[in-house]
């Protein structure tokens, strides 16, 4: 490794997917902005990768898995949303084996170049936007369920399985897969893993840590670790499993994950629809179903701005008087008791409308309606979707906090909750445009002051990546910081794994 | 600090409780064997203690609350059934609040004293054993519950809270705080999340960590860190609390708990009880039973040996043909036909008797033999209770070869299972002795062995403490215990925290 103290230039490559670069190429270390703008500025550091050393990435993984070509390049840059400026990599390893991947970061720790791990993509806080020369990992081609015992429920699979593809194998024997993430149909098991995602069906199973039994990794000087087990109980050792669960890649690269798979409901669920004047009603209601403790399977509130959106797209009747909307389910052997609870608990929150129904046609719709939400707000302009979450008695609170900062900024903000986990998605609408305006930021700065003083977080289920790092320390504190770093450190001295994201 | 290089002696300390020891302390840093005896040898290192830094400890902490008189540290020297020799510690700090802790820490890492954390010592795995010189932390005065919320259905608990004390106080609110050890009415909770105790409902609930939502900690350098967060989904940053929780005191010394409470059950449990002509029989439909997926919330197994035990004190009408017994209960609202699909899996593997019960007296007989299992089996020797954790599917060949090595090593070794877990209690019984017989180590190690053979792990739930540290790294491999050392030596660098134990 050669550095150099020049002025930094945009990367730039020739040749195509394979092939490697004409000429030199100049990478550089990233630097990231802590103004909460999330942009990546220009480097601190200059270095310098030389034709011998791409080729001996290449050769080491094939040229076929490895791609350089810029304009190839470019498509593995950027998550979903996050509204992160992205940075060149110098290449782009698409991995097939856990070998490739320890070649690569082996290839990366040689020459310091950061390394960002990749999946689908369908994160949106900038969990895998690129810096100026660094080398993406996409694990997406690693899609083999390796094995699915039904015997032990569980199954063992590469990072680049789709969620809903586990799912579906595990529903063959009776048995599926818990976390279901919006984006279920699109996004990884690696994904899933490093942002330790949530979903509709947490409120009853769990978030994904929950569903993870052990994992195979790869670490920041190449080596690969086992951690966990193939049992239902064990404390051999620290928590590693849990640790790189949710550490969004900065501690490890996920190559194979053993999955907790449990029994599918036997029973078609008992759906609860209502309908609210008040978006603070249904958070109220919601609260009491809570408190009914009648564990429900799902608890997902919509707020008017929401239902406009979808009424605007879809024509799903809206009537004028409904500002809110609360989606209840239920799926044990006592569903049909569980939603009628449900539904006296919306009755007596003031609901204007309930409707119960064991129609799984029915129960599908409805659903449908919800999981197009995002969707649809999208339709209306660019959005930054927020995450924030909160102590399930502070809802009420929570939504009239967001109502109000809303109407302060006079910005649009729908917003949909995982309502029975207390983890509400406030999405800022605005114009579309190259850089989200001040007043948006300003408004999730609030939202973010407002959950943190309802003993809240920031974000409940889609990491932080590199949109929400500089308002970490306002939750973790110091000490907290500190020891989260020296953790980084130990297992990542050389700090190339996703520099910049998490912590 | 100074350091000698004469050949250590006794440790002698004069006075009472919260007096300073007349003359010089001398106090060594520890050193543990490898051998698999768990036995403490003669130190490594000297440190010469001086009146006046004992004097500093007992001035920043109160001479009320420091310990230094032999006759009593003693009493802090060891945990129930370990059979490690305890070396004497310098003094022991009782401590009442987080303050006490931070102050004894950073006066232990000035001087570089070993620190040994624990609560009521209910542990039986050397975890709380102590080295010559070291100091240890009493939290078992810090027993305040501060805040049960039945609203958000959390607890916020210091250290040394019983078990059953939290139990109960959720009770009174419809909840249950739901991980029960079977030393729930003694143990505390502190002790509990050091080493994630596991319990009989676990099968159901999850094992400790599954009930912890935050926690508050003193580091290595005496900083105070908060982890995790009140609400029930969370991803800010790396998840500390996890990896604090079952880390035995080694990185950190949990000064305050955020816990998870669950609603309690509605109805009482319907009971199945069958015995069996043998223990393959009895683990195959426990088998059965995991895969009928009807969610039992207690499934325990108990051999013949086992039975004999208790027949022989209580008297409990041991049939000369019941070689095993299986208890299930169910608690949910279709518990009793949960119960049923339960008995047909007893009926179906070959259980001899077979009944049924929703009569909580008659269930809580039931449990109360159970959990009088270790105490019957300590009256006939003394005992080396081993914890190996096994694929449920593996269960019958778990114990299949646990009668196996018993055999051929000519060892009465009475198991209890909390067979829904696949996890598995062998008792090694022996004559009382000074020390636990080469045999006895040379069965244990076979049944280890056994237990990673069929995928499993060496403890499901007592932890490692000293007694395990020699098997650790055949099951986790190299390159996972470099990188369980590296977070060990990031948090704490000068190695004091509960040094030769966990890890």
């Amino acid at each position: 490794m050669r550095q150099s103290s020049q002025q930094p230039t945009r990367t730039r490559h020739g040749g195509r997917a394979g092939s490697v670069p004409t000429g030199e190429c100049r990478c550089r270390r990233y630097a990231i902005d802590d103004t909460g703008t999330g942009r990546l500025l220009y480097p601190r550091h200059l270095i310098r990768l030389t034709l011998v050393t791409l080729t001996q990435l290449v050769d080491s993984i094939g040229a076929g898995r490895t791609i350089t070509d810029p304009d190839l390049v470019r498509e593995f840059c950027h998550d979903e949303h996050s509204y992160v400026t992205p940075g060149s990599p110098c290449a782009v390893v698409i991995a097939q084996t856990a070998e490739d991947v320890q070649a690569a970061v082996r290839w990366a720790a040689e020459h310091r170049v950061p390394v960002i791990p990749r999946g689908a993509g369908t994160g949106i806080v900038g969990g895998t936007a690129t810096t100026d020369g660094c080398l993406v990992i996409s694990l997406a081609k690693m899609t083999a369920i390796k094995e699915l015992s039904a015997q032990d429920e569980l199954a063992v699979v590469e990072p680049g399985v789709i969620n809903a593809d586990l799912d579906h194998a595990a529903r063959v024997h009776g048995l599926m897969y818990a976390p279901d993430p919006s984006s279920y149909e699109s996004c990884t098991i690696g994904g899933n893993l490093a942002t330790n995602a949530g979903g509709l069906r947490c409120v009853k199973y769990g978030v994904t840590r929950d569903s993870v039994l052990g994992l195979e990794a790869v670490l920041a000087d190449g080596s690969l670790i086992r951690t966990g087990r193939r049992t239902v109980k064990g404390v051999t050792g620290y928590d590693l499993t849990g640790l790189l669960v949710g550490s969004e890649g900065t501690l490890g690269i996920i190559t194979s994950a053993t999955l907790r798979l449990r029994p599918a409901p036997k029973h078609p669920p008992v759906t609860v629809a209502a309908e609210f004047a008040s978006v603070v009603d249904a958070a109220e209601a919601v609260w009491a179903i809570v408190r009914a403790s009648v564990g429900p399977s799902l608890l997902e509130l919509m707020d008017r701005a929401t239902l406009e959106a979808l009424d605007e797209w879809r024509h799903i009747g809206l009537d004028p008087k409904t500002n809110a909307m609360l989606l209840c389910q239920a799926d044990g052997p006592d569903a049909a008791a569980a939603a009628q609870v449900m539904a006296e608990c919306c009755t007596a929150n003031r609901a204007s409308v309930v409707a119960v129904s064991d129609d799984e046609t029915e129960a599908a719709q409805l659903l449908d309606i919800r999981r197009m939400a995002f969707t649809a707000i999208e339709r209306m302009g660019a959005c930054l979707i927020e995450d924030v979450c909160v102590p399930r008695s502070k809802l009420p609170e929570m939504f009239a906090a967001v109502e109000r900062i809303a109407a302060a900024y006079d910005l649009l903000v729908p917003t949909v909750a995982h309502a029975g986990d207390g983890n509400l998605h406030p999405v800022f609408v605005f114009d579309r445009g190259p850089e989200i305006p001040r007043a948006v930021w300003d408004a999730a700065e609030d939202v973010f002051r407002a959950a943190l003083d309802l003993g809240g977080t920031l974000t409940g289920e889609h990491g932080v990546g590199t949109l929400k790092r500089h308002w970490l320390a306002a939750e973790l504190g110091d000490a907290t910081m500190a020891a989260q770093l020296a953790i980084k450190n130990a297992l990542d001295p050389l700090g190339i794994l996703n520099p910049g994201k998490a912590v």
